[in-house]
């Protein structure tokens, strides 16, 4: 249901509701609580009468009597004789009323900031089944490994013993089947060197949280799906968007730009989110001689890295790190499924002891159930064959959308064909306004994810994914795509 | 594995491996990660000459040289020619070299500053089976309902269906199980009102991090677990302990420190950790007056109201709330498996709202197999009829713990009977000095909780937990304590 950049907060209640065409007294429920939660009403204050809220709304003034009867159940409202309806309560929503973070000050450095109604809305439309769904970065349901999935409960049902909190560090025999899986990449760390987490976001909220001084300076790729979340922004970090070419992020521009000690390198080697951008193995080096000469560690996230479909990828910056200056993020959420809420960060063990003491300080661990259904998947060989499978068919979406492309889009746009992952950045020619498509294209009943969200300057792409919509839908798609662009 | 008093910062690698008698090669690879780590030993720096090392730690050279090999390899040292070995690497650590919490400045808000070290030591003791384990606030494995554990996975296996990411409350089914669950206590909530987290504890994190203000005041009784974990703390709130009398938390002690609009009550009120104490009912409506007269909004902790023994507990305060003032927790951590990590908060829609959106921040979502677990628990009748079986044999449990209280430390120290949960709250003579008997009983091999961990001042009672060590142990743990203190 949810795509590669959630972790965003909600457009209001209020504004989703509209835009949803929700019934008109959930609509209303939704705008009074706003007022009342945004401290725009007050406790003691009075409502409008219910005939100016049923102008207002457009509705009979029994909807609206539907509504404030819900809010006085709920305890927000009391209907008081001769003076109308009053708030009586807003306990909670006193204590803090702007949101933890403040996206309207920070959200990149560049001139353009990133539209946060934008993103919002992107976030609950991908939820909308309803919609032709060429954002969202979760593969198809198609993909869904059912048989296997029960196979492997089962199996992990009648083999169980009773357990408790796990280690620290997550359970021993899924550290030790990541250790072996990480092996065949050419990363050599033993399981002490593993922190399980609940997939990849967790392990940056972890760094952010506990590794990074405040105020810490995050190098970045620019376009990069980080900022469109708020992980490193809310723990006070700023983020620092660096070029990239057909090779990946620029390392000299990196050097330019690196003037304290208190900097990191994120960077998405494989298949990068949102150009699908593949990694050469020179620059990868390049990297690696620059944290070391520079002393700026790099986060390695390799979530995409399975889903090559051309040929294996160059192997991690990890494999070749032999001083500790790589943390490596990895995770089963984009290549068997993200419910399992299961991903690693493999890096020297000091760290990973620092980073999983502050994972009992927010959640005690991840499921017990997950680690061992994970365990089982990889070291049962499970997970090699459905990574065969998703493969070959994530090939014949990848080469319908590029065909797709070519017959709609080849006159207005162009892009590079990814070697893997899940997305193709499409860059629409100069004269057309990527705002206007995807205000349409959703008024039509396309999502798409406007570039801009992921940069800090405006940016004439879309990212188009091509793992979870059906193929017929895909197609469908960037067809009505080029009947906008035609209007 | 692990205690309630979970979340807190590890003692140094290198204390505990001491402290645990680890193979003396370790024992010199932690104390020179820890150098490193501390930046005693920088890069560049030279180590004490192989021989000095050996002279430091007693052993023979080549122990000194195992451990100095392995740190090689790990690439955090390096032997030069003639210039002996020398620190090559400390990249990750350099960037922040203290915990995240700096638990030596706050702790408390009195003079006795809690013991971190005691703290550190006990968290990881706890997992030391070769102890009478008198702390650990985890149900014993004993208790542990394998058979259903089994067929619920294996149920869950069968009827799986395709699944991605879940709703960002949780999966719905689940919210419905928790909602009917919560109706029998009398708490009226919709499944929109909840919101699963994995356990109390992230609930804690998210209420900390999300909806209380940096220095606000955290209202909580004196003495508390929280008080020996970070999560308010790291979250720049500040802890304000009240004291107890019998009934629970005394509101007229509120009433008089409550100064400031930002504050929220944390209260415990069924079968209180560490003290055992049941609020009476009375006390529930007092302090519900209280939150509504005073703006002040109520944490009301729940995750040991299941574990009633004798009768059932008043109803929640939340039952009586009218007004959106009190969030609820609960968990099955507690009262079934720690591992499944799942509990939920039942709360104002608005602020629950809140809280899924930074959950969705932080690690989005918890496990669908364990969500799907839980459901079958709550809506198959299986975890009420386990409750049944757990009520029976912790009953047992507390009964001979005690009787062997009576027999061995009647003359030593005075306790309530709880009437649930897992804890004695046994308080000790004047002439008795806690601590001593701390230490000693830990070097007898009796795990035993001192009261000063839970509280700003010093204390004369230790935490007895009647739930985890088998009976036999429970009664042969008690009797050391009484011949220690006859020495």
């Amino acid at each position: 249901m949810y795509p590669t950049n959630r972790g965003i907060l909600k457009p209001t209640n209020y504004e989703w509701s509209r835009f949803m065409k929700a019934p008109k007294y959930k609509v209303i429920i939704n705008y009074v609580k706003e007022q009342i939660t945004h401290g725009i009403w007050p406790v003691g204050s009075r409502l409008p009468s219910q005939r100016d809220l049923a102008k207002q709304f457009g509705v009979n003034r029994s909807t609206v009597v539907t509504a404030l009867e819900e809010l006085a159940a709920d305890g927000l409202l009391e209907g008081k004789l001769g003076m109308g309806t009053i708030v009586i309560n807003n306990t909670w929503t006193l204590m803090r009323s702007a949101p933890p973070v403040n996206w309207n000050v920070q959200v990149g450095r560049g001139t353009h900031q990133a539209s946060l109604s934008t993103v919002q809305t992107i976030n609950l439309a991908e939820s909308d089944k309803s919609l032709i769904q060429l954002s969202k970065g979760e593969l198809s349901q198609d993909l869904f490994p059912l048989e296997e999935m029960r196979s492997v409960l089962i199996k992990v049902g009648h083999e169980l013993e009773p357990f408790g909190y796990e280690d620290p560090k997550g359970n021993r025999q899924l550290r030790e089947a990541i250790a072996q899986y990480l092996a065949q990449k050419g990363i050599m760390v033993d399981a002490s060197s593993i922190l399980v987490v609940s997939g990849a976001l967790q392990a940056l909220h972890l760094i952010s949280i506990g590794l990074l001084e405040r105020e810490s300076t995050v190098f970045l790729e620019n376009p990069s799906y980080v900022q469109s979340l708020s992980t490193f922004q809310s723990a006070g970090m700023k983020l620092h968007g660096i070029s990239m070419d057909t090779e990946g992020i620029i390392p000299e521009m990196i050097k330019e730009a690196h003037q304290s000690k208190n900097s990191v390198l994120y960077c998405h080697p494989n298949f990068h989110n949102p150009t699908g951008t593949l990694m050469g193995e020179t620059r990868r080096h390049e990297l690696l001689r620059l944290a070391e000469t520079a002393q700026l560690p790099i986060i390695e996230d390799d979530v995409y890295g399975d889903l090559w479909l051309d040929s294996p990828p160059p192997s991690p910056i990890k494999s070749h790190d032999r001083h500790g200056n790589v943390l490596y993020l990895g995770s089963l959420s984009k290549s068997l499924n993200p419910g399992l809420r299961i991903g690693w960060v493999a890096g020297p063990e000091a760290v990973i002891d620092r980073l999983a003491d502050l994972k009992m300080q927010t959640d005690y661990g991840s499921s017990s159930l997950s680690q061992r259904a994970a365990a089982e998947w990889l070291s049962s060989g499970l997970y090699e064959k459905h990574l065969t499978n998703v493969r070959e068919h994530l090939k014949v979406r990848r080469n319908a959308a590029l065909e797709a492309l070519q017959k709609h889009l080849g006159n207005y746009a162009e892009w590079e064909k990814p070697e893997g992952g899940f997305f193709i950045w499409v860059k629409m020619n100069s004269d057309i306004s990527l705002s206007d498509l995807y205000r349409k294209a959703l008024a039509h009943g396309v999502l798409i994810n406007p570039g801009r969200i992921y940069a800090t300057q405006k940016m004439q792409n879309f990212r188009l994914s091509f793992a979870n919509a059906p193929v017929e839908d895909l197609i469908k798609g960037i067809a009505i795509l080029e009947s906008l662009i035609e209007d």
